[in-house]
């Protein structure tokens, strides 16, 4: 019995049990706190609310906000609000996004705008996110008020951003990292900073855990962003292909039409600039990523960001969280899903 | 000369020029808040915030914050941190009703989502709507945040409770009462309260400025559910018939179907139910609602919200503050735009 769970440990060297087991208890009062402020007298709310919430969410952004206080030191519960409020902020705008890409699936479920329509998502989108403000006033922290209002606004700015230049494919390797620290990893940083200052943490933790955040997100998009390329429905949740199909310049994209050249030129022009499409120009772009390196070399660099944040939580002394939150690090380019 | 000035203001006794000009050097200040704080590096944020912001915005929202804290003893300026993010909340909901409603004008120009597209208009709510925040939290008022805050979700709330009853030909008097209060009345209320509490006003004059707010929002809505029946476009900077061609049932509406009984149920059911609509049929309309009064009885509710919140104000001893809000009441009222 005991080798079983060894061999079973060694397969999935890089797992999130050591931190789930960690947070749990935590983990579960968030949950409850989500459940309760997702509730309004208006009925489609609590229902378009749940539908996505209920789905295959992660819970990694709270999860990191718990992780950060907790082995910052905090002893109240100041920070779970805060992680809740976290999780709402991420639930809007993923709420958004799906109205804004015209998304069809999303946590393993029909996306919500389909069912109950673009103005029912773009308006529980605001609830969520007026109810995160409220939570944050809850937990009493101006510093953590700040963090992440400052967050909601750069996400916002990004997938601005996103938006006017997504179909740019002259986008540099630069501006492409700019667009998805400020949609992806700002949340990351602000989650783990929020948690930080909420315990109380020095400057130089409060810092170290923002740096963590902000590593793992951009490593956990990079990874997200290939797994669009290299992953499969079901265990995704979400369709692979959607970046190919709308022509979202993302750095597997970006590096698979500069090392094809000229040679695959008018192939990239049609299918990605003018959007003509047939599902098979889906496998042929999949097959030059893989001839081209693409795909290794956007994993290659995630994991270059996930060492980066691995190496930030040097500062903390050795502690069970440590070790908890260095494995997330490794789950986030390791994953399938 | 003089004679002629007391013809012009016996001609327009309800004006808001006191206000105005008691406000003036803050207003100025919120203004150039406002023009600061709607900048960004991501070019579309700017020039989509600057065509509606400088539009026709009447500015209500952070008047009333100024004025509430000035009159309730606001020495320092926070107050007007707080007044700048009252109106990117409300602007961030304006963007947002556009998308949601199709809305063809607003505030005198073309509607933003037409020109950028509604994606755009989304996000830059969002953007507008995290900035509020971000000031909020630079005045440095938990108070004032959390009532902000909730304010926020409320409006969110009515939005959602209006878009799933909208076209309820059933919908009575009081559930209309109650989506007014939500995403109307709720902002003026808070408007007014956060001002208050930002000046430290002890707890009975900080709820006469909540029920002021509250009530002036209830009668602005109304009046503004009037005019869209009996404005004309140019003045008003919107199209009026919005509401009747998208079947929206406000008040005038409801009260008219009501008072022209079964004589006109196949009237209101081809053109409001299933939105069956010539032009022609729009001035029939309008004509049914002078007919039995619908509007006028709309306007006499509205009057007597006007001068519930004027009587709020009777806990304030004299002071040039309290004739200019009771005239902001009367402005709300007898407005043609």
């Amino acid at each position: 019995m005991k080798a079983r769970t060894a061999a079973a440990i060694a397969e999935r060297p890089h797992s999130m049990d050591a931190l789930f087991a960690l947070a749990h208890e935590d983990m579960v009062a968030v949950d409850a706190l989500i459940r309760r402020h997702m509730q309004s007298p208006v009925p489609v709310i609590p229902a378009l609310a749940e539908h996505l919430i209920a789905g295959t969410a992660k819970r990694m952004r709270p999860l990191l906000t718990v992780a950060a206080a907790r082995m910052a030191g905090a002893r109240d519960d100041a920070c779970l609000k805060l992680a809740a409020a976290v999780e709402f902020i991420h639930t809007a705008t993923l709420l958004h996004d799906d109205v804004v890409d015209s998304s069809e699936l999303r946590r393993g479920r029909v996306a919500a705008h389909l069912i109950w329509g673009a103005p029912s998502s773009v308006l529980v989108g605001d609830f969520l996110f007026a109810r995160a403000f409220e939570l944050m006033v809850g937990a009493g922290s101006m510093p953590a008020l700040d963090i992440l209002a400052r967050a909601s606004r750069v996400i916002a700015e990004g997938e601005v951003l996103q938006l006017t230049r997504a179909h740019d494919l002259d986008l540099g390797q630069e501006l492409y990292l700019q667009i998805i620290s400020a949609k992806t990893a700002e949340l990351f940083a602000a989650a783990a900073e929020a948690g930080a200052v909420c315990a109380g943490a020095e400057p130089e933790r409060r810092r170290a855990l923002r740096t963590f955040g902000e590593n793992l997100g951009i490593a956990f998009q990079l990874v997200d962003d290939v797994l669009d390329y290299s992953g499969d429905a079901e265990a995704l949740g979400k369709n692979p292909g959607d970046d190919y199909r709308e022509g979202k310049a993302t750095l597997p994209l970006l590096l698979a039409m500069q090392r094809t050249g000229v040679a695959e030129r008018e192939f990239w022009n049609r299918t990605v600039d003018r959007r003509d499409q047939t599902p098979a120009d889906f496998d042929r772009a999949r097959e030059l990523m893989r001839q081209t390196g693409a795909l290794q070399a956007t994993l290659d660099l995630a994991h270059g960001y996930a060492e980066r944040a691995k190496a930030t939580l040097s500062v903390f002394p050795a502690n069970p969280w440590r070790p908890a939150l260095e494995a997330l690090a490794d789950v986030a380019v390791s994953r399938r899903t």
